[in-house]
């Protein structure tokens, strides 16, 4: 089985999308990430949801789990509203990691292992500079545990 | 909020179960991970699907994108057969990483920060050595976003 008979269609964020939009988009579509796409609509990056939720967090709590535990209840409950006055371009993480991005001919082992390697449950399936569509994890084992 | 108000029965793992079953239950119920529990009910590791994606791949694929283009596809397809033969204790990664488990008093932004430092989409409630429940990142910001 290759890329190109696993992709489906899935949603996309442009990069001048509002922070708490994607978050929303994630969470209301239950989605395992999120597929930042350019002005071209090229993928730039693929976010798995744990990044997303890095967008949203101050650095000092995501390194020091001390720090986290002061903040009171009532604010920390407030933690996404941040959110709201930035765009997704903003809250792109400065590391570049490997784009989970494959061609159509990929097979599922190159798949998965692109997965594994970047710690990402969804991978963009890209023929040239147009999507495709995106497997997701969970679509990659329904369909290897099916057979 | 607090974790105990978040924490919804999730199903488990045990060391001795079946490394296939594990994944079977990973896709067939689409949860964003695993909790492994020991022999005496308590979580020992939390794994996020890519890690159970990991189990399941030869170390060289994952390391060298190259490698596992070179597998052909009919073998590249039956990736996960070898996970019938092991146990969950067989495929758990040699590295110890911090254990996505909060207690019933942490709160959203310990919680979401925990799941953001260990890049795992899934955390255990515990109270003293019993599981109260699991959190995942969707349902914690369905929560945060509704409120």
């Amino acid at each position: 089985m290759r890329a190109r008979e696993l992709a489906a269609p899935f949603p996309t964020v442009g990069l001048d999308t509002s922070a708490l939009d994607a978050a929303r988009l994630l969470a209301g579509s239950n989605l395992p990430g999120l597929i930042v796409v350019n002005h071209q609509g090229q993928p730039t990056t693929v976010l798995a949801g744990t990044q997303v939720l890095r967008m949203a967090l101050p650095r000092y709590c995501i390194d020091d789990p001390t720090l986290a535990r002061v903040i009171d209840e009532e604010h920390a409950d407030r933690f996404l509203t941040d959110l709201a006055d930035r765009t997704v371009a903003q809250c792109l993480p400065d590391e570049r990691r490997e784009l989970p991005v494959v061609g159509p001919d990929a097979t599922v082992l190159e798949i998965a292992a692109l997965m594994a390697r970047a710690r990402t449950p969804l991978v963009a399936v890209v023929a040239g500079r147009q999507i495709l569509g995106a497997i997701t994890l969970d679509a990659l084992l329904d369909r290897m545990l099916a057979t």
